[in-house]
């Protein structure tokens, strides 16, 4: 028979045991945060009728839809000219809004969430692009208000996911579309894709520079005034190096439309309000060119970044939405929420040299010194794993040099050896291989130490 | 516009977040034990190459399978008349041969992994049944050999998962396809396809009774004599009582061919071994009309019924297997596993009331009694959040009656009030939703005290 080639499809990650676990950890820790949060779990099908996944969607996202066909239905839709009826998720917030929609009545308002599941979008393969990623999001969901009090919390919860995630100093930027709506109404840009437009060619400033940039809005495709050009330029550059200075740059812009004003206040309370948090004020900053997606988000919106690795862009990116899902229900469902997008963040700090391999999740290898003792070491190993300290044992045998040889590669830490005199005199040979180090323990004090010991390690992890 | 209903597909489980709760619980100490036991992790992409996952599988798994396809190929495969290059995964066996073979040269043997995520079957709507479920797997995978003493750890694993799981007694039964197939070939049934339909008629042992199987093989469709219908009937109903009793049971089977005798020595082997691993012998035992999937299976079989729920069938199955991967390496890769398929053992286990409905993983609500005391709430929830308790803050304003209901809904145990006069006393009130209770306790002792009440908790989980 002809060898089918194993390969996985291009856009997805699959890894080796050692960097599942450390993605596993990052998993667990984010997890952990949004927990202490007082978010709660959901998990949605995959699979999700077409009519309800696309009925908001644009057509970027219709094209990056994968369809579903059991066998039975393949072809059919096809000749129907139609589209197939099932359809893979292409983000968490859809499946959110149906849910939502559809447990109304059996939910408690606000109803805050947490969801940790894989997405699928049928992207054109590229480097740093994938088909397949986790999206980590929480989202507080009102029913018809919700306090601008909740768009404070979200950084607080932030804070607390990355500072425990370890992977260097970040700022939260936050922006308000209001503000920004009402301030380019005010310049007379006030048609919502023309602000668009506008934002975009914005977003080439780092880019392009100051020149470039100003150019072209003031060439024959925008037609700006020079006045208005510099008026977008210089709002867009504002950031700020604490609560103080926020409020200060905020007042600075001079009065507005009530949109404007409005956006103002929330940023002002919101801002105030993280601080209330704990969230240190060398952790978050307000950031005028934060746009998101211009048909969705309508008042508070953030971005993430690493501080020492900006070439890796937004790291958590979210904001706040006037109504979840008005395309289900005629409730009015107010929200704000935010999305890590898990795989790519892990693939690019990997790339980045910022995450260093996990030590494996098996802590012990019971080695298998003499065949003959085979019953004692599974006895030991049962005692190791009832005190919680996952343990492997050695069930064929081989050179022992070997044994370890395996431990080493495999990420084990601590090696057990029992041979007969070891058992004679009630003695565990105990070697560390990261320490590289060995030590002799008694027999009834085995679980005490090794407990020690790994306890350390997770310190240092 | 008109509101698309708000709907799931049908064949999938999807939970409120009390319910969420539970199953995530069930998920956690599956994965904590299978770690234990010192598998790792390792998770493999939903989508898969059609041609890698149809190579093996016959007629009806094919007719199961979900094809996928990205917007752009939509219609293309069924003008070739051909099938999707895409297909969701139907379980995680088939992807795990694909891993190893893709991966073998930076795994390190005996590969041991456990995989727990979601499989796809377009199978008929009906109850109980699903199309989209967790399997909980883990195997052990030798490189040329693999010694059968992995086939005694693997029901170790699942007695460390079903007793903490803790819903009711259960058994792990055992049987060995060796000794199975010798038997029948030793009565003149020897072709593979023939001890399949003999096994099928078997199993209708519990509901036709014993008459109507010997009637059946004796008849046209078998023509078995009386004499080898009731050596088959006989052997399919032995039960062994303990490790002694199973090896009594066998060696009253008489001798055999050579794969029959292998057969046997290796039960016995597993028998023996399984007790080495301190697992009670009220939990295992021998079952000799266990057969799993002919094709596949070449050694031990395992299936574990609940002792008070026989009607639920088997919670845990699998079994050794001689060549895990085939068709995509010419390396011998003989293995040992099981799986668990949660989705459907916990509706099943909700079916029967042997599930309690969830304690929130929210442990605290601060409530707000006055909205000028805020900032004195959040820095009481993030001192508590640093001390690992879950906390959620109410930040919205209404009365206390309503937020104390939001708690007791959402299955918050402990609610926190905190008025000016507490502020000034220095204490906190606290509203113990479960024992319906109340105390109050000096500010700086709350951490203390909810902790040790949070512990206790945990262990009437």
């Amino acid at each position: 028979m002809a060898l089918t080639p194993a390969r996985t499809m291009p856009g997805v990650l699959e890894l080796l045991p050692l960097d599942q676990i450390a993605f596993q950890r990052m998993l667990d820790t984010i997890r952990r945060n949004y927990e202490r949060f007082g978010f709660l779990p959901i998990e949605t099908p995959v699979i999700e009728h077409s009519d309800v996944l696309l009925t908001k969607s644009g057509g970027e996202t219709e094209r990056q839809v994968y369809f579903v066909q059991s066998t039975g239905a393949l072809g059919a839709a096809a000749e129907k000219g139609g589209v197939p009826e099932l359809a893979l998720r292409f983000d968490l917030t859809v499946p959110l809004a149906r849910y939502v929609a559809e447990h109304e009545h059996d939910l408690s308002f606000p109803f805050r969430r947490y969801q940790m599941q894989r997405v699928y979008r049928g992207e054109r393969a590229q480097r740093g692009r994938f088909r397949e990623f986790y999206q980590c999001d929480i989202d507080v969901i009102g029913k018809d208000s919700l306090s601008v009090r909740y768009d404070a919390e979200i950084p607080a919860v932030i804070y607390s996911v990355f500072r425990e995630l370890n992977i260097g100093a970040f700022t939260i930027q936050l922006n308000n579309r209001k503000l920004m709506r009402g301030y380019f109404e005010n310049l007379g840009v006030s048609d919502a894709e023309q602000q668009m437009l506008v934002l975009r060619e914005v977003d080439k400033l780092d880019k392009r520079g100051a020149d470039y940039v100003r150019e072209t809005l003031t060439g024959d495709a925008f037609g700006l005034s020079a006045e208005v050009a510099d008026k977008i330029l210089a709002f867009v550059q504002v950031r700020s190096t604490s609560v103080s200075d926020a409020f200060a740059k905020l007042d600075a812009l001079g009065s507005g439309s009530e949109t404007f004003e409005q956006g103002r206040a929330e940023l002002k309370e919101v801002l105030a309000m993280i601080r209330d948090f704990d969230v240190p004020e060398t952790h978050f900053a307000l950031n005028l060119s934060i746009a998101r997606g211009l048909d969705y988000y309508t008042g508070t919106v953030y971005e993430t970044t690493l501080n020492d690795h900006l070439g890796i862009g937004s790291i958590c990116s979210g904001g706040r939405y006037e109504n979840l899902a008005g395309q289900y229900t005629k409730s009015h469902l107010p929200g704000v929420g935010i999305s890590i997008g898990l795989t790519r963040l892990y693939w690019q700090l990997r790339d980045a040299g910022l995450i260093s391999t996990a030590q494996s999740t098996v802590d012990v290898l019971v080695t298998q010194m003499d065949a003959a003792q085979l019953p004692a070491y599974l006895t030991l190993a049962t005692e190791l794993r009832n005190a919680g300290i996952a343990t492997e044992v050695v069930l064929e045998g081989s050179k022992l040099g070997k044994q370890f040889k395996y431990a080493d590669r495999a990420g084990i830490r601590f090696v057990i050896v029992l041979g007969e005199d070891e058992i004679a005199k009630g003695v565990v040979t105990v070697k560390d291989l990261r320490r590289e180090d060995q030590f002799e323990v008694a027999r009834t004090e085995l679980v005490k130490t090794l407990r020690v010991e790994l306890a350390q390690a997770d310190i240092g992890r």
